[in-house]
């Protein structure tokens, strides 16, 4: 089993409105290197697979016509870029893998491969990237990208993929670097090469600016849940993330996923999925419930709004409440369809379910959520594993006691039923090879490269 | 007296060929946060004001029509991103600065702006930012930034500095953040701002993504050698590193920039200037010799052609020995002259006093190196100070014993000639409060924005 946390360098992650918890902490913490050292430590200690961190660019604007609501709440708005905090929590740890958003939007391909072998380099090979196609028009309007349509952002971020592959695993080769004192020669130029793409939207010459790190490419990470969200995972995915609703309905998502892989003509065994849920622990079902109503009544429905519209562009408050979403013409309606028949295929939604849906945010009572003492969690994990076919989660943990209850609680009661290990790989091993075994140390032996190049 | 130490994340900081040292660590070191945090640890341990990190994207190219002169010599080539190390190197240190090469041309302004706020929070009010326009083709042919003309560079990199600090300065008030539990409010929307900046070459909304860090805007560093450089320098910067050639004719350029200080309406006293210098020392005048002739073997002209053409833009290798360099009639021979001419300007350069003036390399024995045991070095810096008028010194340190021999040897005698800090500020103190006194946290009170936007 593989286990992540999900988390943001904001206040409030995942969930708006948990900074109001009497004991949270993330809302000061989330700028302090301090804080992300101690987490870091926190989840090596219990042999978490990776701290996964997600970003976001420009405020969510469109609720209401204003950023307002989301600057209110604290809805990823103050944020800080997680490339930085990667090092310092790196420098405390050994074998916690770390997992990092960044967006072929809003960074050229060049500057995004340079980053991601810098930390590479740094991590000794324990860096992902959760590749994200970016969306949100208010990043658009502080300089940053062009609006391209959905599909197109896709056709854009295959080739960016070429790109920074090709950087990463074709320029140098493994041997270039020679450091030879007699030849005056610290690389053989003649082990180094361009790269020459010339495509529709990126012309990189190379060579890369770096000599190849542990991974060369970091792990590959990507959620899509669109069709073309998921042909573009099939094609370069290692590690997909989802959201399933439950796991009998999950595991639909989950083979599709693994079939497309077989139709790119890639091994089963080239991807993992990971399912993200919240997890609420109590030592006691009853302490658990007691935290999930907590939970209940922290969330903000107007922060919620304010995610909720800007990840579909649909602003809730300019209809009227018996309005069909089904009937609103726009690509934002199907965008916020498609996130809601992930949860409920059959409802013909009004924007009163739609609003009232939202409002109860990822409350700890949705199906996907984990919720209980250590050994109910336990037993809906090892469900979810057996009837979705996930690989492991991305926990969400819940505010101020969520990481010690994974660390204390859970893990224990995991390794316990020998679901988790008790120990990480002994010696250099990277993040890919935890997840795809030792000798997988690159890429090449993994997912075909897009053909888009 | 204010003292940085000057590196860049590559194999051969500023000299090629160094790497060829026989007990060179930063081959391998440069890669690694364990190398950068001991030397952080090493300066703050002899109250440095500054780890200064130049930085450059895309090989040099021009040389022989090649990038290879480059990658066979690691002229800068590999290399990382310093941004990445400083969160490491801030986690093991309360009190030293970083100053950070961060460029205008390749990253979005409200980019820039997010990344160092982040790092300004987490160093705690101790980053400086050193704006450079950038210039490398090379840097284009990897899809990086327009081709622009030189002064057009400096004009859009004013428009640049309009946007960042309405970003910094303008954008959140500093008692926005309240998280006020009763209200539910975390920050008071009232109190953040749009910048709504349109101009010439950004367009950019805002608000910021991050709330008010200590210092705001970090510390603003700047080089400007040209005419047009050193007006954005007088403008903008408030601490301005520059390259003199001896403290005598040296004197005429701090005095040329501190007049256009007057000009724009500021304060002699919020600039400092500081003097680049190699530094060669010994226990003994014999021991630095020694060194420095070790150093002269060991710089590779070709390493040195493969920076200097990258520069210019202009290709020695295609020039025949006798050409007058002043004939060649291309904004590049201009840009090199402009070098030259910093060191002599009376001579009338051909291609082979060119060639061999740069096979020389900034060898130990130019006049604006500090070289002998400490108490010969620390008199010539006392020259340095009060014939040329500059500030302090951005000390270019000899490779492997450098930072040591400037922790150990110079530093102490500085301190005995009470011209050095013998122990930091006590308290929080930010880095421009080192430079220009307590309760000068943040820019406001320093020098006036551009009147671009």
């Amino acid at each position: 089993m593989h286990l992540n946390v999900f988390t943001q360098c904001s206040p409030s992650p995942q969930f708006a409105g948990l900074w109001r918890h009497p004991s949270d902490s993330t809302s000061t913490g989330y700028r302090s290197l301090e804080y992300w050292m101690s987490v870091a430590k926190r989840l090596e200690a219990a042999c978490i697979d990776a701290l996964f961190f997600a970003d976001s660019h420009g405020p969510f604007d469109v609720y209401r016509g204003s950023w307002a609501p989301a600057v209110r709440d604290a809805v990823q708005i103050p944020s800080v870029d997680p490339i930085l905090v990667v090092p310092a929590a790196a420098a405390v740890t050994r074998h916690l893998g770390f997992a990092v958003t960044y967006s072929t939007t809003y960074h050229p391909p060049y500057e995004c491969a340079r980053v991601f072998s810098a930390l590479d380099h740094f991590t000794g090979g324990r860096v992902a990237w959760n590749i994200v196609t970016s969306f949100l028009s208010s990043a658009y309007e502080n300089g940053l990208g062009d609006k391209l349509a959905h599909d197109q952002r896709y056709e854009r971020a295959d080739e960016y993929m070429a790109v920074v592959r090709a950087l990463w695993e074709e320029s140098w080769e493994s041997d270039a670097v020679v450091c030879d004192r007699e030849r005056n020669m610290f690389t053989d130029p003649e082990k180094v090469h361009a790269i020459n793409h010339k495509g529709t939207y990126f012309n990189v010459r190379g060579p890369h600016q770096c000599e190849p790190s542990p991974q060369r490419t970091p792990v590959l990470y990507q959620a899509g849940a669109s069709h073309r969200g998921m042909e573009f995972a099939g094609r370069h995915a290692e590690v997909v993330f989802v959201t399933l609703p439950d796991p009998k309905s999950g595991a639909r998502q989950v083979a599709d996923l693994r079939q497309q892989l077989t139709q790119l003509g890639r091994r089963q065994e080239t991807m993992k999925v990971l399912q993200g849920s919240l997890v609420v622990l109590g030592r006691t079902s009853q302490e658990a419930r007691k935290k999930a109503r907590l939970i209940s009544e922290l969330i903000s429905s107007e922060g919620e709004f304010a995610k909720w519209c800007g990840w579909s562009g649909l602003d809730f408050a300019r209809y009227p409440e018996d309005a069909q979403v089904s009937e609103i013409p726009t690509e934002a309606s199907r965008s916020v369809l498609r996130l809601l028949y992930q949860v409920n295929r059959e409802r013909n939604w009004t924007m009163a379910d739609l609003r009232s849906f939202i409002s109860l945010g990822w409350r700890p009572h949705r199906r996907n959520a984990l919720m209980g003492d250590p050994d109910e969690v336990a037993t809906q994990m090892e469900e979810w594993m057996a009837i979705a076919g996930v690989d492991g989660f991305n926990l969400l943990p819940c505010p101020s006691s969520g990481i010690d209850d994974i660390c204390d609680l859970l893990v224990p009661e995991l390794q316990r039923r020998k679901l988790f290990r008790t120990a990480y790989d002994p010696g250099e091993c990277t993040l890919r090879e935890r997840y795809f075994g030792a000798g997988n140390r690159s890429c090449r032996s993994l997912p075909p490269k897009s053909g888009t190049a």
